[in-house]
């Protein structure tokens, strides 16, 4: 096997600078997750394949990564089946478990399996990797992070408050100042499909409206006239289209379009009742801005719906998102349970984070001595040093060899360890050690005391 | 779909006490992983076939969980194989990815890889699952985590003598004490085995001698005779069957057994200078032994075997493992990469922690205040609490509904929480908060600064 060995095409290796940055925003996030009262749980990474099939539409069934079954897979199947080489139809006798595709399905399933034992409402939190076979491209992965919180079983407004104060105060620890976290409204949406007589069509004009930033007003009046929507219904719209003014006087234009929209004007309560309170509790750095284009998750959101945006001098797709979908768990039949949650996108912070050099240099947490290896005894010499600087939680390490001194040096320059200590047979007998701190260059002898303060500063 | 969901058998839900503790014991490895200077990496959960296949025998390979081509997998494959029905033969074409087994083979794929960016000698940690299509009983799972620490590019015995050290400073953290880390080293089953003429029957040998705990000695040697070993060389053995004295003296029959063995004879040498060495350090609260019978991972280990027991109060079989391979890279084709490592077996630890009670009580990080719901207005005011808590780091939630007290109060109960705040209009009124101890039950009235001083501690 002389061949270099590679990974499959979208997964990564995370090198230890990788893990330290990736592990910093983690620890961010989860720490606010606790602040606000979540708590963590974990599912297994594969489920049965009834749980996660037919949940994310046809498009998903396809991105799902499914499990060969153990042992002679083939053995039951009918060879019939087999000649017909239908793959889809052979693919749920051969498979019966599957990567999970998101967190989300997973939690509605844990509440459903698990709903005597929890406390409702229940908030959890979930940090765990996820898998779908898309086309790899920038920022997009076979293999990648959600980072979720959601409650489960209140239908109450504090919850999108809370959500939108969370968001705020991770991107803020961040330093990720000035996002813009959007919310829409479900509701907003069937209201205006509806006071233009276009309710049948909702998931063709949300998804065409949703792309007026990059295509335009032009652009996606066309395609809702492709899609059937007719040319009088589009004209109503053009409130939207000249959308302008402060998120008061936005809602009050909204307002007089969905008039006649029992369904829209309560979407607009909701909405109005989360702006205003975030507003006068206040936020740290972001800001919350209505969007009525904003049309992701449709086929589940039914009230609140989010998306964070990077600040404005990084060119990125959404950081983050979330919504309320009102029957979260009725897939596993468990109904009236209304759920309301946002993830964070790891990877795209992470590219964030890394572009705007937001990443604190202490974030690598690194060996901060390297004792030098001059021969055994001297290596047992250093060993009782480096048990002693361990206990008192300073990493450090012996270097394993007895090599040539260039080459030791270099081990911890590579490395970036701040301090070497050489130890040799006058510092044994003097009891002693000669530090050499790497920035500068500088050697001192110190005591085991004298040097375990010097190196812990 | 009124079937209550489930998962798929071995795998597992964990609930925020599991994942707490689970925390707890890979944080404290974690630590001190860094503080002898490991550094972590992660790899992806899949890997190519080609990489895995072959590397872990027979069984092994039976025992990968290979993930299905997506796409119209059967299209390529041609109808003769699959009339056959060949499962084994088939799973090559329409499978080109298989979930990692172990954390070893990709950490040697990970060096071959990067070996370019890579500082040798390169100590890295890792802890992610691993998944086996083994079959699930106590204590043995389907998915579950490894937690690894290995050196790769020196040979230096040193790293033998830290691994002790590390095994010792993780479970006296954890006050697993008592615990004993046997160590053998694989030169010393070689030479036992050309001393007594069954050097090609090295494998049979030792997986007997293995079983001494187990079945004892008649039942070993039962055994060798039926693998062919002949009753002489039996007899030679018998030494190691009344292995009596301490280490120092076991040693000494042990070379006397092996004079004639040079490759036994380095063996202990190398044992000897591992176990002096520890003990001359000193460990904090496991024990060192030599123990001759240990076979562990014979396939891949050439010098120096680990083996960790719990304390003898308890039955569970081995909590952690490993040893010294020369060419742990060669299966990669990069040559002469000598490696040495140690593994910890969390599900087993957990289950060793639980059962003696080890778990600290502090280990579940829980909303330390909860403020009761009284009607939007009294929400807000104390919502503007709560910010000010979580900006003292303390975790502080609004109890989301304006339910009924009762209601209210018994969600604080279970979830545990020790304060509940109650803040009404007389309490907004003279801008103070009502404080419940919920342990006691005596309620007291606060400022905002008196609130936070009180639930602080």
């Amino acid at each position: 096997m002389a061949k270099k060995p590679s990974i499959p095409k979208g997964t990564r290796d995370f090198s230890p600078q990788d893990v330290a940055k990736r592990n910093y925003i983690m620890d961010t996030i989860k720490s606010s997750f606790k602040l606000y009262g979540f708590q963590p749980i974990e599912t297994p990474s594969f489920e049965n394949s009834e749980t996660l099939m037919g949940k994310y539409g046809e498009e998903g069934d396809r991105l799902i990564f499914k499990i060969l079954n153990s042992g002679d897979f083939l053995k039951k199947l009918d060879a019939s089946a087999l000649s017909e080489k239908d793959s889809q139809h052979i693919t749920s006798h051969i498979s019966e478990k599957a990567l999970r595709y998101d967190l989300t399905v997973p939690f509605a399933r844990y509440v459903v399996q698990h709903q005597n034992e929890l406390v409702f409402p229940f908030k959890r939190y979930q940090m765990q990797p996820v898998w779908r076979a898309d086309r790899p491209q920038k920022g997009r992965f076979r293999e990648f992070w959600q980072c979720d919180a959601d409650v489960v079983g209140s239908d109450s407004l504090w919850q999108e408050v809370e959500l939108v104060q969370l968001y705020d105060e991770v991107l803020s620890k961040l330093q990720l100042h000035r996002c813009t976290i959007k919310i829409n409204n479900r509701k907003i949406l069937s209201g205006i499909a509806e006071v233009i007589g276009a309710e049948d069509k909702l998931i063709d004009f949300t998804v065409a409206l949703d792309k007026l930033d990059k295509i335009g007003e032009e652009g996606v009046k066309k395609e809702m006239l492709e899609k059937g929507i007719s040319e009088s219904a589009i004209e109503k719209l053009q409130t939207l289209f000249s959308f302008k003014g402060n998120t008061s006087e936005r809602l009050n234009s909204l307002s007089e379009l969905l008039t006649n929209s029992q369904l829209g004007l309560q979407g607009i309560e909701e909405v109005k009742f989360v702006i205003d309170t975030v507003q006068n509790l206040g936020l740290i750095s972001s800001h919350l801005e209505l969007d009525v284009t904003l049309a992701r998750g449709l086929d589940y959101y039914t009230g609140a719906i989010f998306e964070v945006s990077a600040p404005e001098r990084v060119q990125m797709g959404s950081i983050g998102g979330g919504g309320r979908y009102d029957d979260l768990t009725g897939i596993f039949g468990l109904k009236n349970m209304s759920g309301v949650g946002i993830s964070f996108g790891l990877d795209r912070i992470y590219l964030v984070l890394e572009e705007l050099q937001l990443f604190p240099k202490t974030v690598e947490q690194n060996t901060r001595v390297l004792f030098i290896n001059f021969g055994n005894e001297e290596a047992f010499y250093a060993m009782q040093a480096i048990s002693f600087l361990r206990k008192h939680n300073i990493a450090a390490e012996l270097y394993p060899d007895v090599a040539k001194m260039g080459k030791q040096m270099t081990y911890a320059d590579k490395r970036e360890i701040p301090f070497v200590v050489l130890a040799g047979g006058n510092e044994i007998a003097s009891k002693t050690y000669t530090l050499k701190i790497m920035q500068t260059g500088s050697q001192e002898s110190f005591s085991l005391d004298g040097l375990i303060e010097t190196v812990k500063h």
